[in-house]
């Protein structure tokens, strides 16, 4: 009889997914009481599809190249799991599965849905008392997660956000005109994303000027009436708002009559996008010709070339932690970063119960918002800070980047 | 009586053209011939503006970090002289500028449209028996400068190109999910942009699958052909389009009535954008609903994080050898590029006359495009790799890149 363990990601790829990934692996393979470390494609739908390989089988040179490898080397899904009160039919299917390939320790990687996975998993495992230990690690750029100080993932895109308004500040004022650069980042409902750009803005740098966030509400009189009285005073601006901003009936902005490819995902998230378009025309028709829109985009959470390695190293810890957490025999928890202090910073994991975590969106606190300056306080400032420390050596081959690649060959089970 | 150097900045901000700067004055500063070196605010229009101001009056240390700081520090601008048979009062203001402050040479660091301004300014100066070395240095990261082997700045932006086209495949490859990625890159008439994308594939990425330039025509149902073939037969693709592609009839695909934004500059360039977003919006209609459209935007030539050392080392090379040649008794040339060899990769900088550069655009030879296979023959890549190798020491301070910043404070001449 075989203890295996099984790591999966899910939801949104991010540059630092795949550290955690390395985490659980490096720790996973010293450990006796493991005997094989399996990864599945394409989480939970890929498990349905018994879609597993081993990494034993794959060559070490690549398996090293993984802490730096951006976006989700496993294959990601946005997959909802049924209440198994309602339907249990892909619960049984998925803990055949688990049995078939003696998986005793499941890591899940991923944010808000997929602890909602981890939640319910874990729950049917409860409820049918099968033996198996879920730890649930989070990532997401968007850094919604609740019950951890950050999440993985989220210093590598303010660290991209904050350098590109920065250098797209500075493209601006190699001319003499007048410039509105509008820089449209993700964050469906939060802003911590926006918020994080505010670290380009030091004492030879006002940029960015205005900040909008989806947690207040945005009126495009107030906006059109900021963004002229800044262009007026300064000729030259930079104003960063969220793909998520939203008007007082809490419709986003984006979900107009001016663009219809409005999408959900499997979840019943709208899809954003177009924020910053929309924006730009407004802000051509009443302001000012020259307006320049820069949408970021994927470019955010797939941008490996300058992440932070303050956030490599807490994905990858937060990996390799799961696995002790696991072998403890929680169940039903995600690993969540504790902030000890800020100068010197420093971190340690703990455990959170899912419950907590699960379809909760953490929010930038109202309190922590410069309304009035379209800006966030300092203290915003303060915990983004030492979140994108460090740059990451990258390796490169013909100057280009060189990632990790696996071979995914499926395990196959003879019974 | 002094000789003093001036050097200006114009066109495109790109990630060397600082360290051109560098080049200039670090050569400058050790002639005994030279006794100021002096910068202009905003090219040849801060001239005319007396906008001058001293190097030596400058930190130190903020020079020191000119040769690694993205975008035009000194200021740039597009502006096109007369024609000095016609009307010479611009010409009478500049030179009386250059008297004034007895400027013997001048360097003059831009592309196609900087270098009209080199030409009529030596042109000028011999007419008028003035004694003044003028020299171009070449910048532009769309590499569209005539009678060099390829110009600063577009090693730069083909390897953010490059690398983003790499991670934004991998980002699409996270999901199961069918998708078709456009990216959208800059690149008016010449495709030397889109063609740098091809370096990002290799035995283990596909992308990008196809890439339209503007040296061929651009036929919509043709590329929706190719598209859709492409599409089915690998399910997740990345395609590459310059925004300058043309229709049968020379027309920029983006100038249509889909989109009525069309600017143009001051040299009559019309203003580019759009073309993604059009050909996204069409292939959602007619191929599949999961189209992202990345437009790399200005990140391109201000990415300043992920640059070339190969290309800041010649920039730099360029902004030296300048002076050089000014002090030889040049004028009305441009600093060139030539390629010694390709294996090893060895370059060294010679003179070409200004007229053979001024107002002319090198596009890519159509016999090294792969029409059919919508890519680019190996010559183009083998042309481009050496390009862009090695990676830049970034400065960084808290964690975002500390740019170089100067004071300008302006010379004052009391006569």
């Amino acid at each position: 009889m075989y203890n295996n363990c099984l790591v999966g990601q899910s939801g949104g790829p991010t540059a630092v997914i795949n550290a955690s990934v390395a985490g659980v692996i490096n720790n996973a393979v010293k450990s006796a009481e493991i005997d094989h470390v399996y990864g599945v494609v394409n989480g939970i739908e890929g498990v349905m599809q018994e879609r597993i390989f081993d990494f034993d089988k794959e060559d070490y040179k690549e398996l090293k190249m993984l802490r730096y490898t951006p976006s989700s080397i496993l294959g990601s899904c946005r997959y909802k799991l049924k209440d198994f009160n309602t339907s249990d039919a892909e619960y049984v299917k998925i803990f055949n599965v688990f049995k078939k390939y003696h998986i005793k320790y499941f890591f899940y990687i991923g944010g808000n849905d997929s602890m909602d996975t981890v939640d319910k998993l874990s729950s049917y495992a409860k409820a049918t008392g099968f033996e198996i230990y879920i730890i649930g690690i989070p990532k997401t750029i968007d850094n919604d997660l609740n019950g951890t100080d950050h999440t993985p993932g989220y210093g590598s895109a303010a660290k991209f956000i904050a350098t590109s308004v920065m250098e797209i500040a500075r493209d601006g004022d190699a001319y003499e005109k007048d410039i509105i650069n509008i820089v449209e980042v993700m964050g469906r409902n939060t802003g911590w994303l926006a918020a994080a750009s505010a670290l380009a803005r030091c004492d030879y740098l006002g940029a960015p000027d205005l900040i909008y966030l989806p947690e207040t509400t945005f009126d495009l009189d107030e906006f059109l009436s900021d963004v002229s009285d800044c262009y007026h005073q300064k000729k030259r601006i930079t104003i960063v708002v969220s793909e998520g901003i939203k008007n007082e009936r809490g419709d986003y902005v984006f979900d107009n009559k001016q663009n219809s490819t409005c999408l959900k995902d499997s979840f019943g998230h709208t899809q954003m996008g177009g924020t910053g378009f929309i924006l730009g025309k407004i802000v051509r028709d009443k302001i000012l010709r020259r307006v320049k829109v820069i949408e970021l985009g994927i470019l955010q959470r797939c941008a490996m070339h300058f992440a932070s390695m303050t956030d490599v190293d807490e994905a990858y810890q937060c990996g390799y932690d799961a696995v002790d957490y696991a072998l403890d025999g929680n169940n039903g928890q995600m690993v969540s970063i504790k902030r000890l202090s800020n100068e010197p910073y420093a971190i340690l994991t703990t455990l959170v119960p899912i419950g907590e975590v699960a379809n909760v969106e953490k929010k930038i606190p109202l309190d922590l918002i410069d309304v009035k300056n379209r800006f966030v306080k300092k203290e915003v400032i303060d915990y983004i800070k030492p979140l994108i420390i460090g740059e990451v050596p990258i390796n490169t081959e013909n100057g280009l980047p060189r990632f990790a690649n696996l071979k995914k060959r499926f395990v196959e089970i003879v019974r």
